[in-house]
């Protein structure tokens, strides 16, 4: 199929740019290197690189394929982050998992200092990374999206939420926070770095980017009924950890059947916000795979 | 006395800038913002953000002063990463230390989980800090060599080495590589920082960092010795702390006497670095503010 062709082309793409970007584990001497590796190849999708990608491809209308190179450090600098914010999130203190995607978390495995070190380190390469981006306005400007979309008002700030949060019921509205910023924060820097590769209009990223918030929440509620369903082969973790944590989610708090249909709602205000732009079947299809994993 | 004036007008600038780059405290709904201001209003000294100007006035040779607002986005990135650090190292799985100048450690007073989000969230706003560099050109500059002096060939690898080295009897190379990447790599880019944003010769460069980070190694081997013969008043902590964790020290694998010489020669080495460069006054205080910590 041709679609699942282009998603493995692309993630190869990432998987060998991120390659490039770690410590070669020969000289792994030191076991930061190692958690490093192991957190970034524990068989993560790499949703957000191939968001910033196949965007950007959408915008230059699948022109000039060679230029994909001068994505790469985006590419890279997402996943990094990603990686250490799921390294920190699985902490004792935070939310004490001991898997991730069926294998045990970064802490299990090195330790817990070596886990917050990791952590930190990826963080810090993310911005590295970017400093490689060859027009000086470009990269400063991806740094500046990613900074802010990290930080207490992005990403940071949805964990901090959530963990005043813990144990507690919350409404609902605080809990569709602590998903927009823990989530969808980062996704929609995914697309907003696209753009400023592209140098598109304000307009486009605005749109995209309400195209991705839209979609991380969907995806999040459909997280929390697989969660409360019990759907581990969808999971990739034990299900009923939501409940067992007495953390609030779409299920608890408005019930399954609402739940189904704001995620089902989500998904086609996604699709209505790029409907109409030329290419956008690679930007449908993520809206398509998320809506597959509705139970 | 003059020297003194210029340490007080230059830390009062930081701290304006440090606090007009944190969220107000009317804001701090949020308990991570509270953790983000405690931590960096916790009485440190500036000494990075210091080092840093004062080197920059150096090699201007003390003109225009006005200019001296440009360099606050550096001045800023560092205190920030350098509180980053020491939050994330007081965690109980890494140094475990209840305290930090005399109060409450971040995650004894916040929890652990606000504490380790709110030191990713200092990391971020560093980098972050250093996009608001004018020149776009010495901004990326700043970013790269800030994220290189993090990372793991950096403070991280001195913090990942030090882990591997706890309660462990190490060689005194592995203890030297400890302090001159936990504490000289953040010394050494407060130098290239200064020299990037005045354009300095690779070569001052070089020199600057060189002597940074015999300053730094210094700095840590004098602390060792304060540790070891219980100077509370100098150290701002419990002293007996590195024996109580049977960490090795510079006094518990060379002795006292020879601790104390190698402390001296390596600020005879800084000094020489410097000694022909106009205008050094400052940085010559700070090789005499070091030293006056020996007991």
């Amino acid at each position: 199929m041709l679609v699942q062709r282009y998603f493995d082309s692309r993630q190869k793409l990432v998987e060998e740019a991120l390659d490039s970007y770690l410590v070669p584990p020969a000289e792994g001497t030191s076991s930061i290197h190692d958690a490093m590796r192991y957190a970034v190849f524990s068989g993560g999708k790499r949703l957000r690189p191939i968001l910033l990608i196949s965007t950007y491809e959408m915008l230059r209308n699948r022109k000039n394929i060679g230029t994909l190179k001068s994505l790469l450090p985006s590419a890279v600098a997402l996943e990094f982050i990603h990686t250490a914010s799921l390294i920190h999130d699985d902490l004792p203190s935070i939310d004490d998992s001991n898997e991730r995607r069926g294998k045990p978390s970064v802490h299990k495995k090195f330790g817990e200092a070596t886990a917050i070190l990791a952590g930190d380190a990826l963080l810090t390469k993310g911005f590295e990374a970017l400093t490689d981006i060859k027009e000086k306005k470009k990269a400063l400007t991806s740094i500046n999206i990613l900074a802010r979309a990290v930080n207490t008002r992005g990403m940071i700030g949805g964990q901090a939420v959530d963990i005043l949060a813990a144990r507690k019921r919350i409404r609902i509205n605080v809990l569709r926070f602590i998903h927009l910023k823990k989530t969808g924060a980062l996704l929609q820097a995914s697309m907003d770095m696209a753009c400023a590769m592209y140098n598109a209009e304000e307009n486009t990223a605005i749109t995209l980017g309400n195209y991705a918030l839209n979609l991380g929440l969907a995806y999040q509620i459909i997280d929390d009924i697989l969660d409360e369903v019990g759907a581990f082969e969808f999971l990739g973790k034990e299900p009923y950890e939501d409940s067992r944590n007495r953390r609030s989610t779409y299920p608890s708090l408005i019930g399954l059947e609402k739940s189904k249909k704001t995620a089902e709602k989500l998904l086609d205000d996604s699709y209505k916000l790029i409907k109409s732009m030329p290419n956008n079947d690679i930007l449908v299809e993520f809206i398509n795979m998320i809506k597959e994993r509705l139970p």
